[in-house]
């Protein structure tokens, strides 16, 4: 089978928008064995569009597009495809409907001109959006081709292609794909790569590493007739990892939302651990990554934001002589932070964290990006040093995730309360 | 001038790598008053990469590539334009040296190979590439149109095109650019487009509408010979957009990093307002929202993160009872937080959250998605009921959009201190 993507949008041609989408679904039809010979981007043009969809349709078997669903007068990608098709748009009873209860859902009244976002041919596989108002589409043509229409944001086109586009594809290739997700933190991507180059080359399971700020992930993916098949490709693989990386791997998951905040909750939780949080520079931002995880409820008692100096004075009680003496970024101050945290709300951990995020404030002796995490426990306090670099938003950010990192590593070496 | 992005490689039609360098040159081109038609991404085939060349030329005066200018056998982007061209490729001796000279610099020996990376044709434009062995190429055709190949790597492809390419085409075009951004919150994207719809056909000034969760930003683009042309322009479409949807906008900035926060930030700022958070569903992400504007210290004292029902009494004094009488997600207790964190920061302002983000918790009398904000003030304190829904992470997200709303309101509305 040979695809095509093609995204339609203004946003995409003047750059507005990265297109991370035609990655997206790059990668996912390269794991399903589909070949891509083409990738193209069009704006909101029917005339562009239609000559695109011709050519695409010429030379691929399957055209995917990503943008256009709307219910606003750029929204041309089903009329356009639906005139190539030789069909008429009609509203779809099943398409309006699922209009209908995302408006009610989001309790917005559902204009008029809506209407369109539930209009295909008649012979059109009509696909659930979970995440938005515009159901996506897969249209067949006369000649055995198909058109696959996705919503434009990557929130709702991502689970869309993986849950109901997929499937299809694979019921028409007769393949089942598996993954792992291999989730790396405090090892550099160059590292990894050196580490895993000659891992990264196989066909079959396929392994391609993703970056984030501080992190790396793997995902590992098998083809086979079977689900079993496939796994039974994929152990080998994560075996030697494992043998080559060692304890940088923080989480093997199934899926891909795992996460320091979901690693470091869960390491908690199963010991029955309670944590406190006292930010400074991160301002709240460790307290709520991990209310992202469903069940942090168990964990996270609250915390506090000491964001101006005082008010660590005010809520934690940390010393102003403390303050005066060691400055307000110092291990001391961390240490107290995290301490007056853990006894204010009672919990058995409680991290801290004080530093310099910038743009200004930095010094000679304590440059921007110097950060001291505190971390309280029943064995005591103590203070780790980061010495971070780059944007305002990456220092608190990376910040976030050392903390994270430090309550898992606590939370497995703590003894299980009981 | 129309031009087109044709980035070449097969480890982008694979999803290996992400097309960063279509979205940077398609902004630059866009800035620089060039349109952008299409872009496309082929791989290192000769034959999709010539039809690709003379697609594109048949619809744009200027092609610009990326990639495939290396050494290597699937190195083709200068050959096929070459051959698309009708001319030979001879090595060159300046190019020659630059290469050369990067190879010094590097210690690394110059494989014979790499002489292919001094070859351009005789009437080739050579680019200076200091960041790579690769030099970059503008290459003439014989009807007055342009092959521009720039090197892969964005750390070469973006000083080139900045420095060398950019004045080349602004010499040619002599345009300036000018944008406006304008930000909505609280007016959906289907109802902004129905009172705009009109205006958004406009070719000088475009108007396009970019959506993001619960807000709508419009960019007003205007091209002239000069930028006080351009803003002339610009003003009177920006004024028709204010009579058209009133206070739902909160900003209209001449870059594109306005926020509800640094709206919020700003108009606390402006009259030497102090604010403090109090949160349970958000878990910190308000205080930390607020946090993310560089010169949030200045109106941000602190914030309790009250995750824990027992938390909020014993941070902020909620009253057990009135927590047992109206249920932890009701407007007492959500004014409770507010009061009580105003006063035990002594802010001007305070704003607190509490709800229900789910996937559980929901009863029939409140369901998931029931939200409560508080706004606390000097004039007294009062509570905002929110229904949202959809995921855990699109419920606390919008509820930290309708707090800032709130504060910048308040802040807007507050008699400035002395």
């Amino acid at each position: 089978m040979i695809a095509e993507i093609l995204c339609v949008g203004t946003e995409l041609l003047m750059g507005q928008v990265l297109n991370t989408n035609a990655q997206y679904i790059a990668r996912r039809l390269c794991a399903l064995g589909v070949r891509v010979l083409y990738q193209s981007v069009v704006g909101d043009n029917e005339k562009r569009l239609e000559e695109a969809y011709r050519e695409a349709l010429s030379r691929s078997d399957l055209v995917i597009t990503s943008g256009g669903l709307g219910p606003t007068v750029d929204d041309i990608t089903k009329k356009v495809a639906a005139r190539v098709a030789g069909k008429e748009l009609v509203v779809r009873e099943e398409a309006a409907q699922m209009v209908k209860e995302r408006f009610g859902q989001y309790h917005r009244k559902m204009t008029e001109n809506n209407v369109s976002q539930a209009m295909f041919t008649e012979d059109t596989q009509i696909l659930f959006n979970p995440n938005g108002t515009a159901p996506g589409a897969i249209v067949p043509l006369l000649d055995g081709k198909f058109i696959v229409h996705l919503p434009g944001p990557p929130i709702e086109l991502e689970p869309m292609f993986r849950d109901q586009v997929e499937p299809w594809i694979m019921a028409r290739t007769g393949m089942v794909l598996c993954s792992r997700y291999i989730r790396i933190f405090g090892m550099g991507e160059s590292e990894v790569d050196m580490r895993l180059q000659d891992l990264e080359t196989g066909e079959n399971p396929t392994l391609s590493p993703y970056c984030s700020l501080g992190e790396v992930m793997l995902r590992a993916t098998a083809s086979a007739r079977t689900e079993e098949e496939a796994l039974s490709l994929l152990g080998p693989l994560i075996e030697e990892i494992r043998r080559r990386l060692g304890d940088v791997i923080y989480a093997v998951d199934s899926d891909d939302q795992g996460s320091l905040a979901r690693a470091a909750v869960s390491a908690m939780r199963d010991r029955g651990l309670t944590v406190a949080c006292a930010e400074s520079l991160t301002g709240g931002r460790i307290a709520s990554t991990i209310v992202d995880i469903p069940g942090a409820s168990e964990v996270l008692r609250g915390g506090f934001v000491t964001y101006q100096t005082q008010t660590k004075t005010q809520l934690l009680g940390v010393p102003e002589q403390l303050i005066d003496e060691c400055t307000v970024v110092s291990p001391e101050v961390a240490c107290a932070m995290a301490k007056g945290a853990r006894e204010k709300l009672g919990t058995d951990l409680a991290v801290s964290a004080t530093g310099i995020a910038g743009p200004d404030g930095g010094t000679p002796e304590c440059p921007v990006g110097t950060v001291y995490l505190g971390i309280a426990s029943r064995n005591g306090v103590r203070a780790h040093r980061l010495q971070l670099s780059g944007s305002r938003d990456r220092i608190r950010t990376l910040t976030v995730k050392h903390a994270l990192h430090i309550l898992r590593k606590e939370a497995e070496t703590a003894p299980a309360m009981t």
